[in-house]
């Protein structure tokens, strides 16, 4: 036998440059004139990037991270106490889902959880087929979907187009709950019960293989119901970054009677399905994050549902142009993601920071890849116009005054950006 | 074309069960006689299971896990702070490895940096064989080696036995620096000299697959010299969590050239190879405990091996019959594995418990298996002496005063065990 390399493609985003494209930007920015900054103050419109964490988080975690160190795994008091932390964590976390405990896995974000679903059910149906919408996070689509399932140019689902990505070999359908970049929420229910039907009908004529169902929730997680069994999902994403938690904690629900295999091997944890030292303090902050998220998801769904609203109404009105990426109403309560025609999007972001305010072009997982957002071209939107997009992303610490302020701020930036060309 | 499920065997632990095995062996022992508590004080022998986080450790990571949250891959200056916050960390454990940055990936710990290594490489060498010793952790041995490569009774790799396990097709071979269970530290740099002179050959004979040395330091570094030049390895993975660092955080060093295919697709951080948020307060706090780690390292090693050795004297004396595991001489400062007939290993980690002692079977990880140790299989120990085992790993709380407290209680539990059946 011979053996050759595999003939994967390297990864798009800087795999052997030494220079982070941040730095060439900012190079490049410092070249524009230098705008005054009005404000010392800091308004964080990109809670979808990060959140901080709650201090309630972090004060349930600090004991984890002092003198309640053992491994969960040990035979002794000090290790049984440890794992009780880590099993009221799973219990927390199971009742908010409406899942099992044993349904739920402790993972380090959100990008292992994408992975161990997709990865993990393709591992125990060797050469079947998964499909995913065209708008999914990279976490999803790093792992090649054989087939892309379309959106509407709102950014919503077509429901019907899942019909033809899904063949007699397709066992995984991956549809996030709300997209990342410009909000949407999938109608997560109706393509439930569009798979159920067909694997009724997949039953009548004698094929047993799967169809399973994974959902990544992680920007959903603070505004929308997670009640797994009333859409009825088989595989949901958690992960804390987004949810006011620790980074390096999430959680992947796993609907029983699911067969995943494992991405990491090794001494058994999480019932074998994800090997290694438990994080119990990651857990448990989780977990509380979780349950902090529940408690106020709907108040504060609608008071940053009606500062999202007026700061679009404002900002498509002071930038003549301008048009909203995703539907209006069926998008999350903290997101706005606006095409400026003429304005780049890096340069928005950049004289924004200059002036207090943190924002983004999209994910800013891929801000790397210097590419145009897949996201706002699955919906139609030219590169030119996906290049020249802005992300504002609400949360906790969005007042009236901190809209306000970026209704202020953006117009001179964008009239300013106007009148340069970026892209000489 | 038909699908069929992966034939793949279940994880062998606790992949159905409900109740955690530490539940059953607790309310087994609660039938044996109670012990009277000689001490309220904690002493903890099981630092290869987990170490407490270091103050200093905690200290350097709340920033990042208060105020300084935004995701590294953001535009805006709090985002390039977080930036540089990682890779000034990344540049601190490139200069303890004797590496560059570019060459340290960032893990959530030991277990992914292993799995990572091992899948990584046989990703992108499709078909392909690896070898392993077979007292490697379960967490390199879960991936399935192709070949064994034996030990010699007292716990160190048969260099020799290198040769039969490496064919023309065999590209990566895994060799712990030193044991978690027995502490023996393997001749890394006389099996790199090794597989070097394989390289060589194979190279007159026009074969151009690599042959990669991977090794598992989790245990090795608070304690050996982790310079990967000096020894040439080509994949070394650390961990965080035996390390008086924080749980959930690990590296694996990559030196430049290896073909490494990701575990987890996604955003291309850590140059494409670690997809995933960042996680920015557990790479600040792994760096900072290995950098104390580094600096304390040679005191301390000299420090522990002389308690090592008291302990070991004073116990093989007030215990007749009992053996050490491992090679007395080339093993951690820290471990001590001993072999007692008559006295089951589970019952006398209860036991010492109950008179404040924290001490182990073996791996942690592997407790809920009920199996037998492999690695004391492995050395030629029978089911039965594998099963009256104890592991006493020494850290940076253990005193002479903890020495003399072991040396006082374990001998009366052992009197007392050899008068039960705990195998009824």
């Amino acid at each position: 036998m011979t053996i050759a390399p595999a003939d994967a493609p390297e990864p798009k985003t800087l795999a052997s440059g030494e220079i982070h494209p941040t730095k060439m930007i900012h190079s490049f920015v410092i070249q524009l004139p230098v705008m005054k900054s009005t404000s010392p103050k800091s308004y964080n419109f990109d809670h979808a990037a990060a959140t901080p964490l709650d201090p309630a988080v972090l004060e349930a975690m600090l004991p984890y991270l002092q003198h309640d160190f053992a491994n969960p795994s040990s035979l002794y008091g000090a290790a049984r106490h440890a794992r009780q932390a880590l099993e009221s964590a799973r219990r927390s976390v199971a009742g908010t889902l409406g899942a099992k405990p044993t349904e739920i896995i402790f993972t380090s974000g959100t990008t292992e959880g994408d992975n161990l679903a997709i990865q993990g059910v393709l591992r125990k149906w060797p050469g079947a087929r998964w499909a995913a919408t065209a708008i999914e996070h990279d976490a999803v689509l790093g792992n090649k979907p054989d087939a892309i399932i379309s959106v509407k140019p709102n950014g919503i689902v077509d429901v019907q187009a899942v019909d033809s990505a899904v063949t007699d070999n397709t066992v995984l359908v991956s549809v996030m709950m709300a997209n990342n970049e410009i909000g949407t929420i999938q109608p997560i229910a109706d393509i439930a019960k569009h798979l159920a039907a067909i694997r009724a009908d997949r039953v009548k004529r004698g094929i047993t293989a799967p169809l399973y169902l994974h959902t990544d929730a992680a920007q959903a997680a603070g505004y929308l119901d997670l009640h797994v069994t009333r859409p009825g999902v088989d595989l949901l994403t958690l992960g804390g970054s987004k949810l006011y938690g620790p980074k390096g904690s999430g959680v992947l629900y796993v609907r029983h009677g699911t067969a995943l295999e494992p991405l990491h091997y090794g001494g058994g944890q999480e019932r074998g399905r994800r090997s290694g030292t438990e994080n119990v303090a990651a857990a448990v902050g989780f977990a509380k994050a979780l349950e902090l998220a529940a408690t106020r998801r709907t108040a504060e769904s609608h008071r940053l549902a009606i500062l999202r609203d007026d700061l679009i109404a404002r900002l498509t009105k002071a930038l003549p142009g301008s048009a909203l990426n995703g539907d209006p109403k069926r998008r999350l309560p903290n997101n706005i993601n606006l095409t400026i025609p003429g304005a780049d999007g890096e340069a928005m972001v950049l004289y924004l920071d200059q002036v207090g305010i943190q924002a983004s072009t999209g994910s800013a997982c891929t801000i790397g890849s210097l590419e145009p957002s897949h996201v706002l071209l699955a919906l139609g939107r030219t590169v030119d116009e996906a290049n020249t997009s802005l992300r504002l992303t609400l949360g906790r610490s969005t007042t009236q005054a901190a809209v306000d302020h970026v209704v202020e701020a953006l117009p001179p930036i964008v009239a300013r950006l106007g009148d340069i060309d970026t892209h000489n």
